[in-house]
């Protein structure tokens, strides 16, 4: 048995998130099917981050034990054949097996893309969120600041979430402008779920002028989801980095600057 | 009876072109059926470049004639709500009646986005071009030159092309690189059918290296279609700007800076 790291981009658009589901059209079963066709076997898959439905992703990592040998860059274009356009294989890398895509990881990075526009634009629809109402950049800067270090995210928390603790350590949250897009950059050790998009969505307030720079820290201090904005569209977000320790081996694919810049 | 101008953006992916078909669907079918339900009456358009099936337009140019009075700025938000998300109009203007959408343009510039990496990219799938093979971006500058200035582009030009004469003025031919993606602008009075994707695809040749930089000059002078590369991909195609005289009174709306940046 070895195992294989993955590095998996795709549109989230037309896909009902990662995680595999009975009756949908999720990434997971779908590159599940094609690693099947390339390798002739059935396969099991875990990732770094399950995204939800409409979320992309530059730099998902999964991976992935199998009994059958491969030359590493036949894992590229040989998934890739049986993917649709949506969904590509970017690298393949043989790790050790006390690797795991989602344990061995000690960071995130999503990047959120916002159009300020008063008019909507087709050519980002599905790809980046959009206000129609102007932002104030420097103003959601001062309110990020009350979200970094260690914190308690239970303000920013879907009632969903199964996870043990609310508590995360956010490294990042940049806020930048290149001409009418507002590009968000959030690095954490991990997320809780929707917490990146109650994040922009409460930030998307203050930057519109609704609530005051430093309601961002009142909220925060509440620890109660029922006092903030509204999740925000899955539409801008894409996981562009996992961070694991340098002793995995893996290539250095970190792709936030890549969807900060647009290329 | 008033004329009215209007800036039209759209996604080509979902589209088979501007152009109106029986049984089509089209970008201009679908926006005189949103502008009869906005006015309440039939009503036809005449747009300043007819893009082809899977083009995109940020900044296409349409005109029209109707007898009933809208304000400036319902004729965006009541033209929109009829809309699909891969359309969108951007701008409207009354206009004098000698101005013709397509007659009276004097320039129109066209940027055309090639991804340059190994593995293709899910979230530029239908929206950029896509070589595997690594570009030399000096080379097809060098290339590029020889198509600057009034040309007979015969060899850059589909079968198909209606248009009475071949030559046409090429302003600016400009390749740049933004990260893994070529830039490609075009500025020049006119285009054939199927130019912008046929000197695309020839500049590709020189920057993989098949043919040397000066060929483009040699495939010029042949004037015979026959000798060039393959059409490109229409994925990577965006009209940007269509250029009016400035007593017609037209926003300033070009587009090309934009698309250049990702933005």
């Amino acid at each position: 048995m070895a195992r294989i790291a993955l590095g998996v981009s795709y549109d989230g658009g037309p896909w009902q998130g990662w995680q595999t589901q009975p009756h949908g059209r999720t990434v997971q079963d779908t590159l599940e099917t094609a690693l099947g066709h390339f390798l002739g076997a059935p396969v099991g898959t875990v990732c770094a981050g399950r995204t939800d439905t409409g979320v992309h992703a530059v730099q998902q990592v999964v991976h992935l034990d199998t009994p059958l040998e491969r030359p590493e860059q036949a894992w590229v274009r040989g998934v890739n054949a049986h993917l649709p356009a949506s969904i590509a294989v970017r690298w393949a890398r043989p790790v050790a097996d006390d690797f795991h895509a989602r344990f061995s990881a000690r960071s995130r990075a999503y990047v959120y893309l916002l159009l300020d526009d008063p008019v909507r634009s087709p050519l980002w629809a599905g790809r980046a969120g959009w206000s129609f109402r102007p932002l104030d950049v420097e103003a959601m800067r001062t309110g990020a600041r009350h979200l970094l270090g260690e914190q308690d995210f239970s303000s920013f928390r879907s009632s969903q979430c199964q996870a043990a603790s609310p508590v995360r350590t956010m490294h990042e949250l940049d806020i930048a402008r290149r001409g009418r897009m507002v590009v968000f950059t959030l690095r954490a050790n991990a997320f809780l779920h929707h917490m990146v998009r109650n994040i922009v969505g409460a930030l998307v307030y203050v930057g519109q002028g609704r609530q005051p720079a430093d309601w961002m820290g009142a909220l925060l201090a509440e620890r109660n989801r029922s006092k903030a904005a509204p999740t925000f569209s899955p539409d801008g977000l894409y996981l562009t980095a996992v961070g694991y320790p340098a002793g995995h081996g893996l290539p250095d694919t970190d792709a936030t600057d890549e969807v900060r810049l647009g290329v």
